[in-house]
């Protein structure tokens, strides 16, 4: 367990970094409580840490697997035998989690860099392109936060679900990084955090986050959002994506779409926040989405704390999928796309 | 702690039970993990029972507080004293909650008995009426359970929100009981219970009423209610009520409103089931309905299991108010009113 160093006042966190061979993950199971920094050096601890939720967040899914594959191949003593090793790994790290397009578009980019390695330094040129991942990633959350400004007032009181910060994606952060800087320039944001559960990413990571950006905040239970936007002077609500299909729709953490439904529902704007990696246009639209069902135990018993008595049947999908029509803007590195009506391959130039 | 006796088929347990001066309570807060049944003797144990929601649900609280009265006054050596000594007992108990309309419905009531006490036997005469409201509410909880059943049919699967069985109103409840009732006449329903976060009752209590009963259900995240209406194949939603203003506004538990706005969008029929007692017919509309507020620790430590760091700032509204025109129908022992435009003095004949 090793605190990474290299703090500044823009990051003052790491939730991955790769050096040769093994990735040191902030464990964002163990948030608030503890900031601890495990470090993984098997393909079977990157697997088992995406699973767990200790390295989550679309975009930061993505950027664990990219290292992932580095860490099952590096070590081996010729390419030959990464490249005979590398469908294997390709496929258990693509096994880890369904909903979150960010983790097959970040594969993809592995395999291809895979397929034109080349002798010698082919250990060297992997880690560049799992890297990039992070780097490009990073550049799109700096481009995406400028153009989320736009739409944000000082003094705007906000809402917010799940966690899209910089633990979300090993960069500034989607959302929650649009708010956070829209703070930094504006001032006087409050954000309005959903617990979110049941894995409870509101309570744990964003008002953790907002503490650590001098946010102003306040944590509230899911149950509370419409009271919140019937009392009036709620600015908008900012929720990132794991998935988004070319129409818009939008896969993100269960209770983004009842967020959106009471959004439309009281006239408060709904902006969805993700770099075009988060897009996935070879879906028409959100009914292709795989939605992640997570075990019973996570609403049943969450933490250890028994709810229910044990057995009692529970449902637990980890994801909805929110019409693209109920979805105001989104926000990408290109810029703000306008609803209610999207066609995100033709943003694309697809 | 003792375990009360006279068990049937029709009541498993007892939420209150009240003998001289001494009145045994289920803990609610305990439940599902265990069934314990303090007794409460002092005016003071009653407070706190009900402040901490040992004992809950609006009709039960209003039955509590009737013999919270008995046991502030009883023990008594005269019925001067106990005259003396009323006015402060009656402005303690009702300042326990704020929202539930029935604790003042039922305090009001054992002020109008106490004015009418005589000697002898003004003891006896005061547990009588204690005794009548909560006999007079089971008998409007068979009413209201007959009417909400013509609102269901055969293997209907609906959502429920907090807990509405035998718990929360010493006869056999309501919106929950109509489902428990339907399910033994009809066959084939299956009840998803919402979490109800902050304090869980659907998963502490609603769930463990359920399997008491043998009625087949799920629990679920308040988040997955949105998703499982969009899903289709939803019936209908079913909560209790704290409060109803004369046009149908109706208080409820946190989360009640946010389910009605997104039943509404879903064209999912929506009912309130609620004794007339639960009615204050003195407010044109929820407006006037003062909201409990809570502590932020129910928010952000439920049950000492830590979500966010210490001083964390959160907001914790225990009710909300859906309005009338969300409202399909509101349930009573008078029968079925339709909504979208409720005039509860005009039903009521007031």
């Amino acid at each position: 367990m090793t605190a990474p160093s290299g703090s500044s006042s823009a990051r003052r966190y790491e939730p991955v970094r790769y050096t040769r061979g093994r990735m040191t993950i902030l464990d964002q199971t163990r948030l608030p409580r503890e900031t601890a920094y495990p470090e993984l050096t098997e393909l079977v601890q990157v697997e088992t840490a995406i699973r767990t939720l200790q390295v989550r967040g679309a975009p930061l899914i993505g950027v664990a697997a990219a290292y992932g594959v580095c860490i099952a191949l590096t070590g081996l003593p010729s390419l030959a035998e990464a490249l005979s090793r590398a469908p294997e790994v390709l496929k258990r790290l693509a096994a880890t989690r369904p909903t979150a397009v960010n983790l097959f578009w970040a594969l993809e980019r592995m395999e291809r860099a895979l397929a034109a390695l080349q002798e010698p330094g082919w250990r060297e040129a992997l880690e560049a392109e799992a890297a990039a991942v992070q780097r490009d990633g990073a550049a799109q959350d700096a481009e995406l936060v400028r153009h989320g400004q736009t739409l944000l007032a000082a003094g705007a009181r906000v809402i917010t679900h799940c966690n899209t910060g910089p633990l979300a994606t090993g960069g500034l952060g989607t959302a929650l990084a649009v708010l956070i800087g829209a703070h930094a320039r504006l001032g006087g944001l409050h954000v309005y955090a959903d617990e979110t559960r049941p894995r409870w990413q509101g309570a744990h990571l964003t008002t953790w986050e907002l503490a650590q950006h001098g946010v102003p905040h306040t944590l509230i239970c899911d149950n509370a959002a419409a009271v919140l936007m019937r009392q009036g002077g709620i600015h908008s609500v900012w929720v990132g994506a794991d998935r988004i299909a070319a129409n818009g729709d939008t896969a993100n953490k269960v209770g983004t779409y009842g967020l959106a439904v009471n959004a439309r529902h009281h006239g408060v704007p709904f902006y969805v926040v993700a770099p075009s990696s988060t897009f996935d246009l070879s879906l028409d639209s959100g009914a292709g989405i795989p939605i992640e069902e997570r075990s019973a135990e996570e609403v049943r018993a969450p933490e250890g704390l028994l709810l229910a008595l044990p057995g009692t049947p529970a449902w637990n999908p980890a994801f909805d999928v929110t019409p693209g029509t109920l979805i105001t803007s989104i926000v990408c590195e290109r810029g703000v796309f306008q609803g209610p009506r999207y066609d995100l391959r033709q943003e694309m130039g697809v």
